[in-house]
């Protein structure tokens, strides 16, 4: 039996699938982040040479026919040094076939449809839109980082939490945004001057802890909270204005949203999808690489099988 | 003689200055940062030893009669434990009487004017506006650090050049500030694709280290680049409407800027100036701590001597 493998690689996480040709799921591995340029090219690898193999686990790897590995951070491996590191990291798991890479964003896209060309907006820790073109990426939008943009990802809705909290200080209604924020930030009993241990909280952390607060504002919304209404609404206008920059008014392909913040059912993603109407939402970013990898194989006739592998 | 000593302690330096009662200066000393809370306790107080140690050099230590210290950070000498230690770092240095100690914010009022009640605003890497009622702060304004406020300080105009600077790619205008920023983040010759780049120079280095853009935007606004003068306008709008959260539109009342910000001839302190008419500029630091502590020796006799003593 012919194979396919696909790797989801991301700053966070990696995701490895197996596929049959037919579009049955065979094995499943996962890791931590594969992005070589934010870990380093050995810890990436190390990552992702683990998510594959406990995808192999249960097949035989010289079966494997293509993959493809969709990778945050690919521009690291035009080194042709890191090129060959990459593949032999590959070979040393008994792949046979050499990998073809693709950004994670063209991944993310074919998440969501089959389409060759479209517009994906992707919105985890960070944001960035892409437009796609014969699924390669021909454009993109913020993608920035956290200290320049970001806008309306993770990170923007914690922050922004975080910020509506400090200034709604002393005045906190039980059960809203700024009483979560304070619950997660400053545990345990609260003295009365807290605008000074919130802002030394906030200072002691890791700046882009404040990217688990962006659950919080969701939460908050759901509920009726008006500032948490109003922190989605604009998250969900800037990152509307992200599309915006790579995607002229009249077209008619696909919208894939994608990311943790947007493929989460909730108030962000709902506002979003009010924005950009007839967005879709994606499904599974391994089997999508793997569906790539099939596409490879059987060209045009994979198209049917697309929702089998990405699981939508 | 009789002498006063005066300490300035902030996040990243401590200045301390030595004065006859009569308001000349006879010894001054420097070091890092005092800040117990940024610091740890026993970093801060030995940078602070350090600094008086200096001031103390030309004179006798036990001649000292009265000592003011501004601490940034003063909140940690509330712990008993702490405030021992501080005050056994300084009778270490021979300094005979105990050190009262006041907010950096109170010595940054006092540098700027004799008068006992009114507004401060600084802005150095971060900002932060405070009434100050008898020589005590009231109330503050941000402050919040650089995550969630500081609107209006250093980090904040070097962001603001950075984030402006990436959206303005690829055009870039030389001698601009967009060029300004590219020569500083990204020295040595320059690829096609700078976005990438850029984003992952930020990335790498530590979030404050964007401060250090901020003068370039004065320098940019200064020869006219617009984006800087619309970065430096709003700057002066949002530190404007800092002080305006503790200062009502009636008061008459001294208005004192200070930090590096502020202190520094430049667009950002005449468009603060424009905002806020007659504010006057914060002198020595130093001096002021000491011109507090002559305050303790000879009451309201000292207020003539205040330009001696704060350099101003």
């Amino acid at each position: 039996m012919s194979l396919v493998l696909g790797v989801d690689a991301g700053g966070t996480s990696s995701r490895a699938a197996v596929f049959s040709l037919s579009g049955s799921a065979l094995g499943r591995g996962t890791s931590g982040g594969g992005n070589p340029v934010a870990l380093g090219l050995p810890g990436a690898l190390a990552n992702l040479e683990v998510a594959v193999r406990g995808s192999l686990a249960a097949v035989d790897p010289a079966a494997v026919k293509a993959v493809v590995v969709g990778l945050a951070g690919m521009g690291a491996l035009r080194d042709p040094a890191a090129r060959a590191a990459f593949d032999a990291a590959f070979a040393a798991t008994g792949v046979g076939v050499a990998p073809s890479v693709v950004g994670d964003v063209v991944v993310a896209f074919a998440a969501g449809t089959a389409a060759p060309s479209g517009t994906v907006l992707i919105a985890g820790t960070g944001a960035i839109a892409a437009k796609i073109i014969d699924r390669q990426v021909a454009e993109t939008a913020d993608g920035f980082g956290w200290q320049l943009g970001d806008e309306g990802s993770g990170f923007w809705l914690g922050r922004a939490a975080a910020r509506a909290t400090i200034r709604a200080l002393p005045a906190v209604a039980p059960g809203g945004l700024a009483d979560l924020v304070l619950r997660e930030l400053l545990p345990g009993p609260r003295g009365d001057d807290l605008v000074g241990p919130l802002a030394q909280a906030v200072q002691n952390a890791p700046p882009l802890a404040l990217a688990r607060l962006a659950p919080l504002v969701s939460r908050a919304a759901a509920a009726g909270d008006p500032v948490a209404c109003s922190i989605v609404a604009e998250a969900a206008r800037l990152l509307a204005g992200t599309v915006s920059q790579v995607r002229g008014p009249g077209e008619r392909t696909p919208i894939v949203l994608a990311g943790s913040v947007l493929t989460s059912e909730g108030p962000v993603r709902r506002a979003v999808q009010d924005l950009l109407e007839g967005a879709t939402v994606a499904g599974d970013g391994a089997g999508a690489a793997a569906w790539l990898a099939a596409r490879e194989v059987l060209g045009s006739k994979a198209a049917p099988l697309h929702p089998l592998f990405a699981g939508r």
